[in-house]
């Protein structure tokens, strides 16, 4: 399938919008993974291209390494190769994250994604690639994407920087999950060495802004149950109408801005509940909302949507 | 002239680039005025279609309020009335701030603009109204600009929630400079009201991002020599060239951060020399660049330009 | 009066507690000069050995130069050389930073202390030194005080860096006003040269870890109205009787806390008016407590005081 | 023991110096198990009253969920008893963090430790103590000690607003190890219920400045091989000879600065190859030292060692 889908988008993976997908939870917090079919074929069905398992979104520092390996082989499944699958292998543990890897290529998947631990802070770039390339070992003919991420993991090193040492030292680098809203450093990645790498943008509030600069396609959580909002921007830019872009991006930026009036990941979940199919609650160390809160969130969503 | 530019501007006073003028210094860090008419008629050369003085970029914490007061007055006079001119008056003391406010409006600037004071932090939206109020008390007729930087004020609020408030209680509040990285408020900001203030952007190493989601136009440093670079950005968007805008914005930036690994402020100033007119060394906290420094940009400089 | 106060103590200019001193204003924000010399008074009946003037609790940055000087003036005079008294110089702009050291040694303080420019942040010892040297040389035979106080100037550099440098190239400098809370930082700044610079501590709530440290004394705004508290702390570590010293510092401390949950330089203000001389209000960006919150203050502090 | 112990201790767990102990490598990263033996003893040697198991300077992050209980069964087993030990179980996985604090209870811990989780961000005490019952919960009978390291979490909550808590819902909370610089809040927590909780210092450069405040002792990773000069502090603080105290904490900060000057962790790690045991480097995202900084460390320790 991997290759199919490399012709059809010039080379590159991904492109378009790739879910970052989230882990199905009983309200004791337990997975539940007989929902995943389900939700993946929701997810699917808002036009996405891609599917991001177990990142952010997918509370994967909240999981075992066990129950990460089991929702992506269930997510894995579910897709059933209609479009291609990352699986996000970063750990605190590079051991780990190690094994996370070679899990994700026995279990099909078609890339692996990394953040970089973050307890203990990395302050260089050559740091950043010996840990790279720690992963990448475990998994050598899995494309790797590297999330950047600063807000949550303390690493603000400029992305073209690493990509220069990727292409002398990191065979497997495939591209970057740019979740940093430093743009030019983002135009600078997508332009470097001819386009080589495959860059998505990473964050949904502001995607034409990501798209403008050129990237591929984005990542985000928000495609889960509001893919349609953003194909229309994406649609509006390739037909050449950037102010219909701006109105669609406007309509997306603020229904996520009263989504997130409510929370974080846990009204994101919440959202996805109301507008899309019920992955439960978060985990520990994020609250679940209040009964006032998602009674309010669903008036808001629904009224409108 | 007010009348006029607004006019073609559709309502709003600035487009375009406005350049955020530097302020000549002699080599013992005395104001040289006598260089501004020079200057002026350069950075005029570059197509820029404001000014902004006094900002960070003009060194304004470094000067006295004399000084920037005679600054201000060099560039109002040298620029005749070519462009419409905005003075920052922004202080950490708000006194000076409105002695600042009021010179402007006699000077015959065509509006003022503020950064909050940052010694002390402000935390609410309620606090940033109460001192913006207080500098537009002492130049109630001026249109009046916010400047946006929180990684130099360290005021991180949402700007669409300071413009609801001002709709109320800022009669004069005319914009912002947003030069922010938060491309989502910039969107809400430029939407808010219909479109019914001015809102520029202000980082030029990612100006295409910003135009994209439809600022009128940008404030910033690099427009004071490489006006060119960034009129090629605007005309390919406006032609409707994305790939072309993308092309030119990639060469400015990488010209940016080739001018930024020799410092901040103070590498700007010297490519200021380099591509444009020497406006001396930068006053202290800014340490002038070294001369192997100097000698080193000027090679990079102009081995390409 | 300097060299009287130095025989005394050891060499150093400062010791024991040093208020900083509030800067009183009418309603209206104006400078309210005439309440100094009963706030003055006041204030040395607290015990102190030492006054700061136009510091962070003065509110120097919200004052204009002419302003500032004129507080000086004013509490120099109200003093009458009963305390040693210390100007704060520091300012964003070195020019009158300059400006404001020359006055001060013709008013006729004892010595000056200067933050840094924080607008633009300082990144290096050398940068550090140029701005200190720029200032000294226009107050060259006046002891100088470096205040340390990163949450906010943003220059986190290591002081003790700081003195091996001084050492060197800064004749003038005399000391420092430190208010990090990295104590092994402080215990090296005492001990360097044999105890060569006054080092003061400036965190009231822990006095007693920057005593234990051998701090020679501290600089704090609520020695202004809580000098006694602090004496006992000082007391008691002096006779030797460790337990005591925390009982009354936990007293001060909590009495702090309980200050600070209404604000922060507000509400020491206001609580200035409760438990001592009535200063007025803050100027902007400060905001004055609300009604209620003073009622609220007002009933707290005085119940137990 | 436990009982014993704590009878010695005047009823807290633990008081004195508190070894965080090193986990053993072998070169390619792999556990050394069978060094620990000869690790424990060295440490113990160094007149530390307890052991701190698998935290920082363990690098837990670093390693998977079974490598910290075998660290942990290595340590208790070759410990045997003769001070109290304390397992460190934090995890991003809570799921993960009732696990390890199962283990520990049946491996014979004598209490547990958390860091909270860091990757999402704890905004508030109701989420914090959420976080720490899900934990407490999975070892009801073992003493829990809160970890309190704001520039490794991000959780910069007062702690005295969580023992207020504690004392309500979180029956198993025996204390705090601090190592955040806020000493005030330290002071209050000490004395918060009458000196109810057991809380430990843990900032071994600053040391003398929590016990000034009146910690019942500290936990540290330098207290593994210069055990002695901290001893030296403490007697000197009892014998109620302040100024010999400050001399002896000179000395120890001093030595740890010249160690840091190379780096962090993996400094700390190879100091105590050179200064006591060897346990070997550390794992990614640590380097380890290169060998011309191992050699210049070696002289700079062993010079005056």
């Amino acid at each position: 399938m991997t290759e199919a889908h490399q012709a059809e988008q010039g080379g590159h993976l991904l492109s378009g919008l790739v879910a970052a997908t989230f882990t199905p939870m009983k309200r004791d917090g337990a997975l539940d993974l007989a929902r995943v079919p389900a939700v993946c074929d929701f997810v699917l069905g808002q036009g996405v291209s891609g599917l991001f398992l177990c990142g952010s979104t997918g509370e994967s520092p909240s999981l075992t390494v066990d129950e990460r390996m089991a929702v992506s082989d269930a997510y894995i499944e579910a897709c059933g190769g209609r479009v291609p699958v990352v699986v996000h292998v970063g750990h605190n543990s590079l051991t780990d994250a190690r094994a996370l890897a070679a899990h994700a290529e026995r279990a099909g998947a078609d890339a692996i994604a990394i953040v970089p631990p973050s307890y203990f802070s990395i302050g260089s770039i050559d740091g950043l690639v010996s840990c790279i390339q720690d992963i990448a070992e475990a998994a050598p003919d899995m494309p790797l994407y590297y999330y950047h991420i600063p807000r949550l993991t303390g690493v603000g090193l400029r992305m073209v920087d690493l990509l220069e040492r990727a292409d002398e030292v990191l065979p497997s680098f495939a591209g970057l999950k740019f979740s940093s809203f430093e743009l030019d450093d983002l135009l600078c990645c997508i332009r470097h060495g001819g386009g080589r790498y495959n860059v998505l943008f990473g964050s949904d509030e502001m995607l034409l802004a990501g798209l403008s600069m050129g990237a591929a396609g984005a990542v985000g959580s928000t495609f889960n149950f509001m893919g349609p909002y953003y194909r229309r921007v994406i649609d509006a830019l390739a037909a050449g109408d950037l102010q219909k872009a701006q109105d669609e991006q406007l309509v997306a930026t603020q229904r996520v801005h009263q989504i997130l009036v409510h929370g974080g990941h846990n009204a994101i979940k919440a959202a996805m509940a109301v507008m899309g199919e019920d992955c439960g609650p978060p985990r520990l160390p994020w609250k679940a909302l209040s009964a006032e809160a998602l009674v309010a969130m669903r008036e808001e969503l629904l009224d409108e949507g």
